[in-house]
Order: C-alpha cells, then structure tokens, then sequence
C-alpha cells in the first residue's frame, strides 16, 4: 500500500435513527453482489438487503427493479439464555469499521445482558473477491462467566424490496450443520440456489440442530463456555443463480462442500490479497487532508465492490448495489462519470462494463423503433434487457390524486452520444482495437443513424435541431437545442465516420459485415456528415457565452444567494413548473460540455461559459453529478480553492450525507466524479503525444497528490507535491 | 332444516389450472374473518389469503387494502418419510365438499405415493361462528401399512398480498404443542396476535418438536401407524388484533389455554348449531331447480361468511372476504345490493353495517369539504377510515407507459343516496327507532346538506341541476343529469326532511342537538326543500322513455346482437372512449331506479323502459351487479322466463364463473341481488299497510320457492307453489 491511513471507515456507537445512512456506508461487495450494511441480529427499520447483478424482476410502477436475495447475515445469539441485542441490556462499548483495504466489515461490542452477564463480541464479515458466491461470516465471542451459546442462521427467502416481494419457493434442504434453499424470482424467472454452512469452535458439549421450516432453514449451535472461553463461530454461505449456471442450487452445494472445515482464513487471505491488487492499480494518496483522502478511498472502494469482473451483461446502477434508489437501473452515471475510473485504472472492467451495452443494443433498437427513428437509442433507465425503464409516472409526493409525469425516459437523448463517448473513451485509453472492431463500432454506427433520423431540419435557419429533449439539467424539459445534447450529437455523427474508416482500413471483414448487416449505403453515410455539419449551434460572439438552450437566457432570474441557507433543491422550492421557468440549474450542460468536448472552448469561453454557469447551478441540492465537473473545470481556469469546495461537496455526499439522501444508496456517479477531479482536475492529467502529462492545480493544503492510471497497457504513478506547502512527506 | 338437499359445494378433482377460482368457491369465514379455500399443503400460484375485517394497510396505487393474515392453514405431511402432495403420486380419489349448512370444508383424497404407499386422508376445516377468534382443521390419517407420519404447522407471518407484504414481526414464542406470533401492519399499526396448538391423537411413540424459527414458528410432531391404525391430528390457531384488544397475543394464547385437549367435536357442535341458527332465519327453497338452488344457498352463505357480528365499524366490501378483487373496499354495492338480504333477515348485522357508515361520517365530511362541497358526501370506495380511496390512476393492461384515470371517486355522487336509501329501508323493515335517531338521522342530514351544496341551479331552465357525474352505468362518465343520480337525490333531500320532523316529534332533545351541532337553521331547510322541487327530471312525454342522462338518446347506437358471441365487455370491445360515446349500458339506471323508488314509474313507464334499456345494456360481462335487478323488473312486467335468464347470470357469477373472474373473489352485490330476486321479483314480495304480501311470478319450471324474512319485529315464511306447475312436495 502506498500509505497505511485513511483506511478505515468507523463508526462508534449505534443509533437507530440513523441505520439506513450507515446500512449504506457499510456495504460491502465483491462486483457480483453487494451487501447493505445491517447488523447479523434484526432491528426495526432496517434494510436488510443483498442485491445481485442482474437479477431484476417486475414490479409496478418502476418496471423492474434488482431483486432484494435472501438474507445471508442472519446469525442470532443467544448468550447465556439471553437473546443478543443492542437494544437491550447495556452496550459498554462498540466499535464497526470497515477495512477499506481488504473489504472485511467488523464490529466490535462490549455488552452486559440485561441479567447483568458481561460479554465480548467480534464480528466479521466479508464478500470474497477471489469467489464472488462464497459470503463470509464469523463472530468471536468471550464468555466471562460459565455460561452458554445459541446461534441461529436462518437461510430466509422471505424478503423485500421496501414491502414487494420477488421470490416464489421451489425447494430446499438441510443436513447437520448446511442448509440449501432454491428460489425463482416471480415474473422473470430468475432461479437462485442458497447454501449455508455454519461451524464453531470452542466450547463443550457442541450440539448441532437444524430446522427445516419452508422458506426459512435453520441452523442451531449450541455449546457451553467457561469463564474466559473464546468460541469461533464461523459462517459460510454460497449464492448462484441461472444467469451463471443450470443448477444454481446444486452449485451453491456444491461450492460449501468443496471447502475445508475451518475457511475462513483461507478465504480471508486470498480475497485481502485479490483487494490488494486492486488497491495497487488505483489507489490515491493525499496528503495534508485525512477528511477527503479517506472520502476518496471510500468511493472507489464502493466503485470496486459493484464493478462486475465476471460478467459483461450487467453494469453498475446510479446507486451502485448499496440501496434501493433507482432500483439498480442503469443510466449514463456509468459511460460519464464511472468509466474513466475503471478505463484508466482497470480496463478489463471498463469493457465489461461497455460490452453491457453492446449486448443490450437490441433494446435501444426497440426503443428506436417505438419511438419513430431509426438505429439505436440507449434507454434512459437501461435494466436487464436495454429496454426502456424509466418509470413513465410516479406518485405525487404529497397528493395522492396526482402523478408526475417522468420525461427523461421519453427525451432525454443525449446518453446515446454518452455511451460512444465512453467507447471511445476507452479506445483511446486502452488501444483495445478488437473491442472497437466487434462490439463499439456497432454501436457507434446504429447510434449515427439514430442522431440522423432524430435531427429535424429547419429550412428557415439552414440547420438540423434537436427540439423537445431534456439535457443533463433536468430542471429544464421539453427544450430545444440544447448546446450539450447537439456537442455530442454533432461529435457522435462525426467520430462514427471515423470508427468506419478506421474499421474499414484495419477490419476490412468486419467492416463489410457491418455494413451489410446494418444496409448502411453512402447515401446514409453522406447524410450523417451533412447532418453533423449543421446542427444547431449558437455561441455569443461579443463574450463567448453559449446558450444551454434556446431561450434559456430569457428564463426568469433567480437569485441563488437569497434563498440561502436552504435544505432542499430549488425545484423542490419552486415546483417543477416554477423550476421549469427559472434559470437555475440542476446541473451545468455547457461546463459539462467544456470538460468532455474542450477543443469547443479556448480559455477564454472556458472562463466565461464556468463563471456564468457556475453562479446559477443549485450545487448543493442539485444534480449530485454536478460538483465534481465544477470542481474540473474550476482547476482549469486556475481556482483550487473554488474546485476544492465543489470537491468537497461530491466526496461528502455519502460519508457525511451532506444532501440527505445517502440511505437510498451511495451516490455512485459522484464516487466516480471524485476520481475525475483527482486525476483531470486537481492533478490536471492530459494525454499529449508524448503520453499521459499532469499539469497540478492543489488546493492549498493539500501537501502531496499521487495516484496511478493505466494508459495504453502502461503504468503510471503521478506524485505531485504542493509548491505551495513544499515537500512531500516518505 | 327446511330441505336436505342442495347444500353442498362439491369438488370431484384436483385442477392447478382452475385452483384459483376454486379457491374463491371455497372460502369460508364467520364476519370476523374469510379464508380462501387453499389446501393445508402448498401448491404453485395458490393464493394462500385470510382477510380480516378492518385490518387495513396502505399500499401504492389502491392507497389501502385488507391486509392478507398469517396462514393459519398451513398443515403439511410427511407419510412414511415422502411429502404429501397431490402433484406427486397418484390420486386414487379426490372429493372436495363445502358443506353450507355449517360451514365445514372437507377433503378426501386416497392417495398412492410415490414410491406406491396407499394412504386415506380426510382434511376438515372451519372458521367458528360461535367464537369467531377460533380457526380449526382436523386430518384424519387412515394407513395401510406399518409406518409413520409427520406432520409440520408453520404459522408464518411470512404473507403477502399479491406479492406486497404489510406485516412486520414484533416477536414469537413456543413451547411444546402451541406456539404465538405477535405482527404489525407496517403503515396502519395495527397488531395482530396469532396463537396455534397442534394436538394428535393416534399411532404410537409420539413425539413434538418446535422450531423457533423467526416469523415461522413450527410445530412438528410425529408418531408410528401399524397397518389399518388411524391417526387424528387437531390444529387449532386463535387469531385477534389491536381493534379488539390492547393485548392481541395474550389473547390468542389465552383463547387457546381455556380449550379441553381435544376441542374439535366441542368447537363443531356449537358452531354447526350457530350456522344452523343462520340459516333458520333466512333460508331460501326453490323445488324443481336444483342449479338455482344450491347457487342461491351458496350466495346467502357468503355473505353469511362475511357478515360482521360483532364489529359495527367494517363493512362488506365488494369481494367479501374472499379475494383480491377491490382490496376489501365498500361500495354501494353493500348497501343497495346487499343490505336488503341483512334487514329482511338479519337486522342486527344490518345495524352494524349501516353503523359502519355513521362511524366513518368524518371522513365522508372530509371528502365533501376537500372538493368544496357541505355536509357529508360518501367515499365511492371506502375502507378503515370513510375516506375516499378508490385509486385516481391505474396502470393500463397494455400499454406500460399509460394510465387509466378513474373518475368513480370524484363523481360517481349517487352513493350518499343510496346509504340514505338503506338506513330507511332498514328503518321502514325493523322500527328501529333508536338507531334513526342516533345515528340515521345525523347521516341523512349531512348528506341532505351535500345534495343542497352540489346542486346547480341553471338560470335558463330553471333547475337545479347536478352535471359531470357518473351514474350506476360506468360506461358513461362526465355525464349531465343522470337520471338516477338526480331522483335519488330529490328523494334524499325530501326524505331527510321528514327524518327531521319525524326526530322533532319524537326525539326532540336529539333534534335539538343535531340542529345545534350541525348548525342547522330554517333558511337551509328551505334550501332543501327548494331544491328538491326544482332538481332537473325529464320523461318524454309521449312514450315515458326516461332519458338516462342528457344526451344519451344521442349516443352512439350499436346493435349489440352484431357483436354476439362475445367473451368480453363493450367496454373492452369498444375501448373507454368507444363505450362512452355509444348507447350501450353497463347497467341500466332506469331500471335500477324502477326497482328503487317504484312509486316514480306507472305500469306502462316500466314497461317502456325495462323494454327499451333492457335492450341496450351489455348483460353478459357488462356490471355483476345489473342481471338480478333486470330479473326483477321482468318479473314485474310479467316476464318470468326473462327474468329467470337474467337471475340465472346473477346466480351462476361466482360457482360456474360464466364472467371468468370469479378468482378475484364472489361477487357480492350480485349475491345479495340474488335473494332480492327471489323476493322481490319471483316472490314478488310487497309491504302493504297490512303487512307483508307476495305477488309471485316463478319460472316455468319452479314447483315451489320457500323464503322467509323478519319484518317489525316478526317472522314470516312464504310457501309459494307454482300454479303452472300443480302442488309442492313435502
């Protein structure tokens, strides 16, 4: 490791007001599940949830949501005939942390029973990196009288998702000391199989039992301590579905029995090592700011444990897989904000994560069709299949007779240009030709035609417009021309020409194919490049400044600073429709632009387009996408300081729940925007023809910035020292 | 009893295909509560479901619903070591019998193993009437070798309503042979105690087993057959909630302590005896049709099931106790449809239900108030609460991205009539003046108030008029002047002034009060009464057609013929849109206002129009609620067989599912319809100033038909023999 703090998130004491943020927090995973942090005893409230990558089902109102799998934490105490639980008796003291360094989630409590018996706690947990379906448990206690234990692990398929249930029983099993349990989701058919495993060490006269009950298989333990008696209870549970084999229940069996009686520290050690390796490609070190370096660490931690290294037909929702917000649904958080994380740090991820999208062309090309044009138009809210997922109405927060309707399903367009971003993106980084070759280019290609049949001419300008969409600030809907959707459109038209020649002079075969699969004909071609030529574009000639839309400049002035302090979003203060007519922003598409299109903006433009944009973005309860392109953008036109405060905003969104929201899920965009700061912001990293150059811009305090990229199968370690602070420390 | 034969539901084999409307043919319940007819074993898409009156929970889309109670049928066996299942093995014989003299659900099925096992098995079940907190099951095992048997009850808390789950686990406890489950809704609070003893008499070496598994609790027990032994296992579970008591699940174990060790025969005997007290108050004999008979036994049987005895704060609503359909909300259907069954016949149920409505007065004032109206204007669909919860957007059935608006709960207005309508007729059968004078009058008043403020008066036509409602006819919505509606509410508001002069008269010091809480002066009364004179009503002079709204003759005109065979509704057919602008009815509200208030239609102007709307009104699958009331008026115009036809589409809804959705659960206002085609069409029933006297007009082919009813205090049976047919039998 590069530095041995700010590794270890901690909590000290328990609050059940505030489970859920923590439940968050905690989560750990292993890129195939990932589990909310909740306790192994059961406590009102909580959030007991596991989610599986890709295993959605039907559900009304949201389509389809990742199924909640059954609940692998379960182990209850009976300590002495008491039951364990911190709400009863009295808690002398308590400790959780999570290791970021390894994944191992650990709590540790000092507890006297309600009778008045002293015991110690310690209990671990962790979901294995090196075998994504093993679950790990284990718990020490220390008896400090002659007493007994009782532990309970109920295998339950009897969960929800906030209320709706997903899984209908087929069967299950069990044998002394494992149990098995086989479960289908109810509309999608998705079958799980379970197994658990549960053994001590420690203590007399073990006595094992289990209980069959349906749904819920039981394993009892039960042994007697002396005064100062340790026993080890350790707990092993395997999780396979029919998306990974046939006979996901024998497979889960099958996993325990292959593993040695005591498995723990075997398995703890290869998965400490498998996060070792991650932590080698991309870990960040700042010095002289303990608060965000650790905030750092955590959203990368959270950005590892949902990236998907087996598996290239799923990707990472906006809340990662750490809570219920946006039910797994997958948007362009990931091509925008999530993936150059991985593309620089670990590719292999980064082309799962974009073959994700190739496999779920057909889908967009469904959602093309339906909607009257052709190629291929990524869903807004992508799941399973591709298919359109955005929830078309959604109850009204407060009147139940009202509905809101949800148009970023309908058109908000520009994540099909998000998605080719991130191919090429990724191409550039990676050089990875035989991914662009098989799978980008198809996409790139049936994109283009899906920008050529969306573009409406207009005869009176001389243009081809984009009316009627929803840009990355969705405060404003329904506009027209807005500057960020037609950039990309207009770049997307044009970068596809460009994958064709390339692909048409390196994969001659596959070009042909292509081209006869798809009945791409020149005119086609040709019509992309006009199109591509003409789009809309409008920029003030006396200062630069670039209109978000038509008309935007027109919209009513707001004055931010008057409505401060506030606690919610200027859309929740004006209402939608007041929000609509205002000229604030959720987030700033012409900033956004700047950073992914900067060959638009000399720096002049820059400056002009982030000062202007900047004053009228509501940055504190707005998007959560928003702060960590402003604190980019803040760098490149020379204010640290300014980008350290945006900065901070994305870094706390989580640790510190600086909006609120934090128990619906890790803010997992934000997690991947913090790392795009670091590295293209604060460390000003750009790739010249001599390889990747860093031009730093540290706030004040920060005395050293080092982290690392990959670029074109290289190593890179950037280590920046603060001028301004001086040397770096060892 | 009156007749032996024609009292039993009979099922002769087992179909997975047709389980679910078997299921609603099989539900029994004691006005506490309703069970599906579900077996004891589990099987695939099985709706497992009790309903409980009053325990309500929210839930998206429908706002509230009956909330689906533990499963106090689980009951599963393991014979000589191989699971009992029907879907396993081979079923030598299979009969299934609902018995409605006493409500006993029976099984018997011999059944060969898998592995070639013969077993007898008889499954008894029932739901006390005599201690309606009592649910009791009994298994009779007949073995034909030496071998063993287990059986395993779970009471789980583990339920859900069609997929959505409201209860949330407070604790469990077990010892021995019984064990306890103590939930809460998750929204609404509400408690629930649940306690279930399994006791087993027979076989050899018994031996009981419990598993503490959380929100299951099981209790196992097993015991050795010789060859020929019997086995007896007796399944006892008490139910109550926090709407009966502060201590739901002492309750529910204390209920089961005061039992004998062998309670089935004693428990059965007191219920059979109240079941046989039942139905000598209001049974029904139809001699020469046996179909009509046992359906009509099988309609008074549940609403019987359903009926509160002990609660006057729940009502029926449209499923009864017996399936999903309308998530337990009340309509007009129980007052206008069923309450007629309860007043003739059981006035102290009819009380309760009509209490029903006084208790939720608040929210009924609350709705007039939130839509700027006075007084008290009655929930379309009402719940716990007497707010109005009919969901305002329903999904579409097709299109995901659509929703369908229902208008019922904003304008469908005639329900604060027609429980008007009720409380008088109710008062009109039984005298009972205390219950109009502390509750019915408050009612009639505020609702009078409602009328007076919803009524617009049109300068040009001088009326008042009542425009964008909905009528009985749900094809129609946004309509002006519905005839039904506008009759309805003069008769309201004429008649709440003679409550109040009847009240003045004999109550003078409630009069008093209710002036004074209501804060009634004369200036209103003479609104009142102004604006029944003067409210909108039209009949064509020349033919005494009675136009159901404004514009109707105009519709559409649509040969309904063209259209047969049909399997679904106009409305379905035609689109929403389609039906509303043709002249098809789903019901017929001049009909409907015929039988209502008869005094309004001379023979020839019910001729006219029973003649010309029966003509145009979809009776197949249009409302379950239109065929009975068509039997009566054409029994009226002296068209027996006709009306014979449209009370054997009544009759058949729920056992022959001639609407195919009998699995949502009964039809209840058609069951309730049905008895008032009995006595009122057929026997043709009338209350004449020297009592009761009937008019009969029996089919053809009926030799005889036997009712009863109370009427002011006395019993009356009429004995009719059909002239066409010669003499009864015995």
């Amino acid at each position: 490791m590069l530095n041995q703090r700010n590794w270890i998130i901690t909590e000290n004491c328990f609050d059940l007001k505030s489970q859920n943020h923590a439940e968050t927090i905690f989560t750990i995973g292993n890129g195939y599940l990932g589990t909310r942090g909740t306790h192994e005893e059961h406590y009102p409230g909580e959030e007991r949830t596991t989610f599986i990558h890709g295993v959605f089902d039907d559900v009304p109102i949201v389509f389809t949501e990742l199924v909640n799998a059954p609940d692998w934490l379960d182990l209850t105490l009976r300590l002495g005939g008491e039951w364990f639980s911190l709400t009863e008796g009295e808690i002398l003291s308590y400790q959780r942390q999570l290791d970021l360094r390894n994944g191992l989630l650990s709590r540790r409590v000092e507890w006297r029973s309600p009778q008045g018996a002293r015991w110690l706690l310690l209990f671990e947990r962790f979901a294995s990196l090196t075998n994504p379906h093993l679950l790990c448990q284990r718990v020490t206690i220390k008896a400090f009288e002659n007493t007994t234990v009782e532990a309970r692990a109920t295998l339950s398929g009897d969960t929800d998702n906030l209320n709706y249930k997903h899984w209908d029983w087929l069967g299950q099993g069990l044998e002394h000391n494992n149990t098995w349990l086989h479960l289908r989701t109810r509309s999608s058919g998705i079958e799980l199989g379970a197994a658990t495993r549960l053994t001590v060490d420690g203590g007399e006269n073990l006595e094992h039992t289990a209980w069959d009950t349906r749904n819920a298989p039981t394993l009892v333990v039960t042994t007697e301590l002396k005064s100062g008696d340790i026993v080890e209870i350790e707990k092993i549970t395997a999780f396979y579905t029919s998306r990974e084999t046939t006979d996901p229940q024998g497979a889960a069996r099958r996993a325990l029995e292959t593993l040695p009686k005591r498995a723990w520290s075997g398995l703890m050690e290869s998965h400490a090592r498998a996060w070792q390796r991650e932590w080698e490609a991309c870990d960040v070190v700042i010095e002289g700011d303990d608060r965000a370096h650790l905030a750092v660490r955590f959203s990368l931690f959270q950005l590892l444990a949902a990236a998907p290294r087996q598996d290239e037909r799923v990707s990472i929702g906006a809340k990662a897989l750490s809570g219920y917000g946006y039910r797994g649904h997958v948007f362009w958080d990931t091509e925008i904000f999530m993936l150059p994380f991985f593309t620089y740090t670990r590719p292999e991820i980064a082309r799962n994560l974009l073959s994700y999208r190739f496999h779920t062309l057909e889908g967009a090309r469904k959602k093309a069709r339906e909607n009257g044009f052709n190629g291929a138009q990524f869903a807004w809210e992508s799941a399973a299949t591709g298919e359109e997922v955005t929830p078309t109405w959604v109850p009204h927060p407060t009147d139940r007779t009202k509905l809101i309707r949800i148009w970023t399903g309908d058109i908000q367009i520009h994540i099909s240009a998000d998605v080719c971003y991130a191919i090429w993106q990724y191409w550039q980084a990676t050089g990875d030709d035989d991914f662009m070759a098989h799978r980008g280019a198809e996409i790139f290609l049936d994109v283009a035609r899906f920008w050529a049949s969306r573009a409406e001419w207009n005869g009176e300008t001389g243009c081809y417009e984009f009316t009627d969409v929803i840009g990355p600030d969705e405060y404003h809907d329904h506009v027209d021309n807005n500057a960020y959707t037609n950039a990309l459109a207009r770049w997307q038209l044009s970068t596809a020409l460009k994958v064709l020649d390339w692909l048409e002079g390196r994969y001659p075969t596959k070009a042909a194919e292509l081209r006869r699969s798809l009945e791409l004909d020149e005119s086609e071609l040709t019509r992309w490049r006009e199109v591509a030529e003409k789009i809309y574009w409008k920029q003030d000639e006396s200062n630069g400044l670039i209109e978000q839309f038509e008309g935007y400049f027109q919209r009513r002035q707001i004055d931010l600073q008057a409505l401060e302090p506030r606690t919610q979003s200027i859309q929740s203060l004006l209402g939608i429709e007041g929000a609509n007519e205002a000229n604030i922003l959720k987030q700033p598409d012409v900033v956004m632009l700047a950073y992914l299109l900067p060959e638009l903006f000399d720096e002049k433009t820059l400056r002009v387009n982030y000062e202007y944009y900047n004053a009228r973005t509501d940055h504190t309860f707005g998007s959560s996408l928003g702060p960590a392109i402003h604190a980019i953008i803040a760098c490149r036109v020379g204010k640290p300081d300014e980008a350290y405060e945006h900065f901070m905003r994305a870094a706390l969104a989580d640790l510190e729940d600086v909006r609120g929201n934090a128990h619906d899920g890790i803010h997992a965009a934000s997690a991947g925007g913090i790392w795009q700061a670091i590295v293209f912001g604060f460390g000003g990293l750009r790739f010249e023809p001599d390889g990747p150059k860093t031009y730093p811009c540290l706030p004040r305090h920060w005395r050293r910035l080092v982290f690392r990229i990959r670029y074109r199968g290289q190593p890179y370690e950037f280590d920046l020292c603060n001028p301004q602070t001086g040397v770096a420390e060892g």
